[in-house]
């Protein structure tokens, strides 16, 4: 296994020859300058990414890591543990919300037990169990420093793997009770946030039960005190064995350079973190959906990146990737297909860069 | 040819019985209740379009219209008119973004003549001219009342025969350089917003001449006086043969009761005039994208409607519409293929509506 130091290391900035030809590229598409936005922005990003300029989407995959979190122990959830066992066979049966729209997008899911609670089988699961769920954070730490470690590395290997089978396009996932409440402490100790802004109703709270989910978090990171500078620190004190696995899966794609979605509220707080391990990592990272849970738009703001999709959605599970997978393909197609200037006959003296 | 206020008369709400059988089914899906948000409505919408709970796009389109506006003698285009026309064959050579998105998208186009300068021949394109592009509309109206209903009907027809060649999911696209001018004026009557609002620039203005393009709409508008309760006098005055055959597909599709996708800043004022001339039509409607064309806002307030896709695109041609079919089918996929809970076999006492 090679180290994690070294691969953060190793880490570089996108192309910038291959960013700059993608920019002249589309600047010669018949079309006014910059007219198709963000479907330019991901072309061009993808161009850097790769290296390349001409890109299409042979396989593309959200990886859904599974666990459980000891923090339910304190009624911060209003769904019953044994969920993110049901779910996740569930979904490698293809009748969850993921596994629905991936295959309308023809996609596909890797779904990965990296602590799920119990023994569980499936012939597609693949199992990486660190734990049987991790302790509850209210009274002690979620996990060691290493396990937190072995968790990334899952995710880094699992990108190799994906990207040794031809997948260059993925996208984040997870499956595990209490998972709001591991990125909501996530994200206070990375931006400063207060609980109001960072804690939201996960699947379904009573205004009762936020109050006291946001008493938790609050008491688990003034008691822990999570080293902001440590990510490290951060997923062993008060972070999820998925998100770890996420946050492998996004440094991982920076280093076998792929382009990767973050799908909502648990994803956003992983690729944070991702990028707190090194800066580098946030240019591979494409937003999907705006998360309607409520610390969704802070994680989003402190990486600067802004989601593509307003669908109200808030189910988790990766469902904005195969949604986004649609729109991240027709920047592909915009780039390779249309016509430019030159083949269509337009003057281009008209034209005034107004972006 | 049926009568235009029979057509409107004959235009009914959407299936109340199939919109609370949708419903009842979204929730019982396994998933917390609206958690995924615009998708399920979506797919409730649709069921109240068609009247049944199974959904399945068989044929997409988006309709092109295609004309010249004389407004452009007036300087308020960047670009030259006869891209009007290049770009309409072009699109028709399956160049142009539309073509290419839509092609990403496995749906199709159909381009229609409504009133291009010149003699234009293609072996796909539809012609329908009805004049060589609108008279000036600083100088006086832009075309006849009757041209205007002519118009209207030609984008009717354009749905049946679509709705009878097995299409079930339509877009709204445009080629027609001087279309952002007619939309604005449209959109002043018919919201009362200034010229600062509804004016943008279009392909790509400098400031100056933006300055000189909400002089030229402002002062058409103060002279032609239109009556913002007749949406017929609008088209004919301020209107365009584009706009006015797209709002003749909005009031088709609801009458012949299939969904259709508003583009961009000209598709919404049109579908903006269809709801003017009956209210009900609103229900086929589906926006797509966010248009950075600034007067969108203010025609999609008036709608009420809000967009899925925030891309920072001002294309037009009908752009938004493809993109928007990929979240549309994946809406209809959450709904034919989700596990429920009752098979998923999780207790549902736990959920709390936080819709």
């Amino acid at each position: 296994m090679i180290d994690l130091k070294h691969i953060l290391a190793s880490i570089h900035k996108l192309d910038e020859k291959a960013l700059e030809d993608a920019q002249i590229k589309v600047n010669s598409l018949a079309k006014p300058l910059g007219s198709l936005g963000r479907l330019e922005d991901m072309a061009i990003q993808i161009a850097g990414i790769t290296g390349k300029q001409h890109n299409v989407i042979n396989k593309k995959c959200t990886v859904v890591m599974a666990a459980d979190n000891g923090i339910v122990e304190e009624g911060v959830s209003s769904t019953p543990q044994n969920v993110t066992a049901i779910q996740t066979i569930n979904m490698l049966n293809g009748l969850t919300g993921i596994s629905v729209l991936s295959q309308q997008a023809g996609a596909e899911i890797r779904v990965i037990d990296m602590g799920i609670k119990g023994a569980l089988e499936h012939p597609k699961l693949i199992h990486k169990k660190i734990m049987h769920g991790t302790h509850n954070f209210a009274k002690g730490p979620a996990m060691d420093r290493e396990q937190a470690v072995q968790a990334i590395h899952i995710g880094i290997e699992t990108v190799k793997t994906l990207v040794d089978e031809g997948y260059n396009l993925l996208g984040t996932g997870e499956m595990g009770i209490g998972n709001t409440s591991t990125s909501s402490a996530i994200l206070m100790v990375l931006t400063g946030c207060s609980e109001d802004i960072a804690v939201g109703k996960g699947g379904g709270l009573t205004d009762e039960a936020l109050e006291n989910k946001k008493r938790v978090i609050r008491q688990a990171v003034d008691f822990h005190q999570p080293n902001p500078k440590d990510p490290l620190d951060i997923l062993a004190k008060v972070g999820g064995l998925d998100i770890a696995g996420l946050v492998g899966c996004f440094i991982g794609a920076a280093y076998y350079r792929v382009p990767i979605v973050i799908d909502g509220f648990i994803s956003s707080a992983a690729a944070l973190l991702a990028s707190h391990m090194n800066p580098l990592v946030k240019a591979y990272m494409i937003p999907s959906h705006y998360s309607l849970e409520p610390g969704y738009k802070c994680g989003m703001d402190a990486l600067g990146l802004e989601p593509i999709l307003h669908m109200n959605m808030r189910l988790g599970e990766g469902t904005g990737c195969p949604l986004a997978f649609h729109i991240i393909e027709s920047a592909l197609s915009m780039m390779n297909n249309m016509v430019t200037f030159e083949s269509a006959k337009i003057d281009t003296d008209y034209l005034v860069d107004i972006r």
